[in-house]
């Protein structure tokens, strides 16, 4: 019960640092309130959306707890409240988005062993569940999705994502496997922002195109 | 039955809007013939499907009346032949769309009410049926939504969602909820048209970016 | 056995060619590895994806022979290692494009009809499976989708998948279905490439925009 409910409290630190880098995506293409909204919530339950879509899971988890929803658009609507704030909160914001990361692809893990299906396939949607969310929200804002050209994001989930499978597949006692992939994802995201850490390009050009 | 009767007459004024919408926005790209369709067809169905989808509802509607499809396809292709008509009956064809925002707005929180769920996931999904054909349009047409930065689209659609689900919840009969709704959808969004209305922008600019 | 053995290996060589699709569009926008095999493996397992969601098709195929995704990982990593021999291969790889969107439509319609789907939404599905991974590719890499302004693929695979569904409502053969159809397509598109064959365009202009 305590370890769900800690898992709850990660969860809402998470969605809340995806529904505000989505509004503050949507802020710099000048959208209204209401593609803030929009973007926001995208952007926070779009990867779970996804993964539970592509498992058949349903009802989804926003449309049996509704109340849920209220909580992600209040914090979609959140940074228009303190935009003037935020540049001087920087450091804070990049360190919950990475914390939100962390969480989401070892939650995605866990939902995805706990509803049968294969290592292989807890992995896949621990990824789905850490990184669609931003690529959704850069889809909708027009742009190549941040997560596909800059920075280790990506990466970072499938490593925390593989490193929860794999210490569950060794027994490992639930809290140890939560927290030792926390842990990684968070430090080396932190890390690969720190040092700037990119993974290695791949330029393609011909001159058909 | 005339109740339901009436509901589809108004939900096939509301793909037929949408799918010129859509097949417009392919032409304003130069697409082919077959973008044109499914740009029409992905702006007349999307968000109901995407409603449905997010709703675990099946079958879909078009898939169990295939015949439906045939209408919405010819729907799409329509604003082809009429195109150089178009530009006098620029009128006309924001007063359909207008109607098509809310009748797609009541239609997707009456169908999701009847489905069992909560009135707030009512209202949210009305919403995602009455804006998100656009949004899938827009994006296919690789540009920002229109519904995020112009006009009160997006709200218009709450506040008709929103009306129908308040009056169902008060047990007012069916046909007046249908109507009410259905009319101050109809004229928010063409009092917005008409004075220029729209939600506040946010602006966020941030150096890092 | 020898009838889906042979399918199963047409598919894999569709999946091929278009995990390769995909990672060479991602290798324009100079994406990193992350991106090229998201996008690649988007571009390989899209359109079945889709097709299997709208149709509520559970579970997805490569969720329950989650090995196939690792070898549609690899396929989409391999134009990484192969990029400087690329240019060499360009009609190689063409040809078994085409093979691909011929297989894609007939196995998207046949796996529709095997659900006791109608013979319209069979036509409909086989096109999603053509199509639809070139959509998501192109929507992922921030473009228009080359399929709605650029050459007969469309509409290649709406002859294909209306071809086979024709030939098995005519009760033909299994094998003779599949390989007039996969014929038809195949030669078609390569017909298309080599005449520069296009569907006509539609290009609507107004003021108001």
């Amino acid at each position: 019960m305590q370890d769900s409910q800690f898992v709850m409290l990660l969860w809402f630190v998470g969605v809340l640092a995806e529904a505000m880098t989505g509004a503050l995506a949507a802020g710099r293409k000048r959208m209204d309130l209401f593609g803030v909204m929009i973007v926001g919530c995208a952007t926070a339950i779009g990867g779970g959306t996804l993964r539970d879509i592509l498992l058949g899971n349903y009802p989804l988890i926003w449309v049996e707890h509704s109340h849920y929803l209220l909580a992600i658009i209040l914090a979609s609507l959140l940074p228009v409240l303190i935009a003037p704030l935020m540049r001087y909160l920087t450091t804070l914001f990049l360190t919950i988005d990475a914390l939100g990361l962390a969480v989401f692809s070892v939650i995605g893990a866990q939902k995805t062993l706990a509803l049968g299906f294969s290592p292989s396939v807890a992995i896949v949607m621990g990824v789905i569940t850490g990184v669609f969310g931003g690529v959704i929200r850069d889809v909708l804002c027009n742009e190549i999705p941040l997560i596909f050209h800059k920075e280790l994001y990506g990466i970072v989930s499938i490593v925390t994502a593989s490193c929860y499978v794999i210490l569950q597949m060794a027994d490992t006692s639930a809290w140890i496997s939560l927290g030792v992939s926390l842990w990684l994802g968070f430090s080396l995201r932190l890390l690969a922002i720190r040092f700037r850490w990119s993974a290695p390009t791949f330029y393609y050009f011909d001159k058909a195109q």
